[in-house]
């Protein structure tokens, strides 16, 4: 069973995810310059959440190409992972359209730390099946950024409470961290 | 002609309807937890709802996997299951926004069983094309999941009437015996 | 240049189209059947759109089937066909809001007027690229349906301002004529 | 690594972005032909990008079809395209809704030409990986309207100030010299 469907599906969802978010990027009544000012935290939140649609995206994509095998467990552990991701515009439009608030703030990396749990999750769900042995796993071994990224998330939470800035200068550092793309699979692809 | 773009236009339509389903959830006006609650019953029918859709996708992943031949009939019966299917936001969120009233809990497993009813014809369609012969006849022929579904979800519908959680229950008791995943085509496939 | 992207992108945005439309069922207040009522004609305008549009995208797939040659004119006439598609859900939610009131039931004549010579044009823009004596030409040749399509439509524009249900009546005749699904193409390609 | 998933997921991004921006065009009120007349400067800007959104399209499709190797950098270099294509819907709305008001009408120039630029990004970002003396870099040597459209929008954008419509003529001017469709490269590859 080969990985071309499950590609298109979650190309489709994250395509789709990304765009939607937009919608709530509501057209201002004014045509001035000062009517876009309240526009502007839902903006800048949306670049976040796009930044890191982008990320998920990206390494899903170097993820799948080493994969062979798909397997009834990889399809769910899939879909489990676009499931988080698809909640992702709402509590995007949630922190941005109440400025940053603790609770909001708190949620969104409720819901980025399942994400990246449900990406570590996808990742065990294809090695179970391609093997211990395999390209991928060597590929993976040293997966620093994975391994960082869900611990800096569950610090982001409680301390949205206590400045919510500190939470979201976690979430930026986060994205700037993986904007650098996953060189550690393509590096050993292209070392074949 | 190919399964190909069956399986993209297909699974455009499912991606779509999962995403949108999210676009249900508005935003709540409140900053703290409380403002949540009232988004709590709708969360958890679109959680319903989306492993409903994924259970779709899944099986219709693996029973195109097994087509070889898409007539005209195949065609119209999968855009009638995808009509179903399309339906399922609209009575997600209706159900949802009513905390499980009796009338749209019914309605909600009104478009189930006919969505399951369309899924059993594109299977029928498929295999007067493949041929009774076929490998997909021999994996099907024992789908007792397939039959037992729409006895229960006609079960249900009435049920709502008496006390909503009863049909619910049943939907969710459906969900999760879907989601233990179709391995009857999967290990038939795999058994060449 | 094949025609495997223009494919994917046309089959993305009927797929959308079509889930969009749902939009339009606004989920109504009440809990009860009655509230589904004045649901009801928008739905049964949904239902046609929707076949409407599941005919030009099976017509669609046939067509593409058999085209060898993308040119950039066959790009820019499948851009110009999908234009007309997507004011569908428009002139629908339009249509069935305002209870089949002639103007919008003309104006949805107007746009499956347009969409019937737009689909005319990519026909010719791809028989011009594949040349006359192609399979293809021989297989439109004797294209009954798709001339008598715009003749009904530009009949029905008019009778709507007589009797709306009259202009109805002609989109479902076509709706039903072309359900039987476009064989000619598909039979002269199984002949091969 | 090929470009066929880089394809399907922009062709997503662009199919949902073009179908999106029609939810913009709320249904009017009315049954009359009056009713369309405040619908009307929304759905020409609706037209305008539309064009602006397919001419993208087009030019990726070729673009996409010249390239042989995805790099991370090429990978982000069409994110940051489609970043600035998924504000389209955004300003085309808030444009239309005022009625081409200066501050808008400048603004939808300012995302045409940061669109432009990512755009030139990407085709750098591709020629870095595809190397200095590929096909591409012949094809795309002699880019003019390439050259030409960004300078037009920074024209454009200050002009918005000075009459509105001068700024909105240089749009269509640039969507008019696009529509004649990128046969640069197209030539280039039909000569191989």
């Amino acid at each position: 069973m080969s990985t071309g469907r499950l590609e298109a599906f979650s190309d489709g969802v994250i395509a789709i995810l990304i765009t939607i978010m937009i919608l709530e990027l509501k057209v201002p009544h004014g045509a001035d310059l000062a009517a876009l000012r309240p526009v502007l935290p839902v903006f800048l939140t949306y670049v976040l959440s796009y930044v890191f649609l982008g990320i998920y995206w990206s390494n899903h994509h170097h993820l799948l190409h080493a994969t062979k095998r798909v397997t009834g467990g990889v399809l769910w552990a899939n879909l489990h992972l676009l499931f988080w991701l698809s909640l992702v515009p709402f509590v995007t439009a949630w922190m941005g359209e109440n400025k940053f608030h603790p609770v909001p703030t708190a949620i969104f990396g409720v819901v980025m730390l399942l994400a990246a749990i449900a990406y570590y999750i996808l990742v065990r769900a294809i090695l179970a099946g391609e093997g211990a042995s395999s390209e991928l796993a060597a590929a993976v071994g040293t997966d620093t950024k994975g391994r960082i990224s869900p611990v800096l998330y569950a610090l982001a939470i409680p301390l949205s409470f206590v400045r919510s800035w500190i939470a979201l200068g976690i979430y930026v550092f986060v994205a700037l961290m993986w904007l650098v793309p996953d060189r550690r699979i393509e590096s050993r692809l292209r070392g074949r």
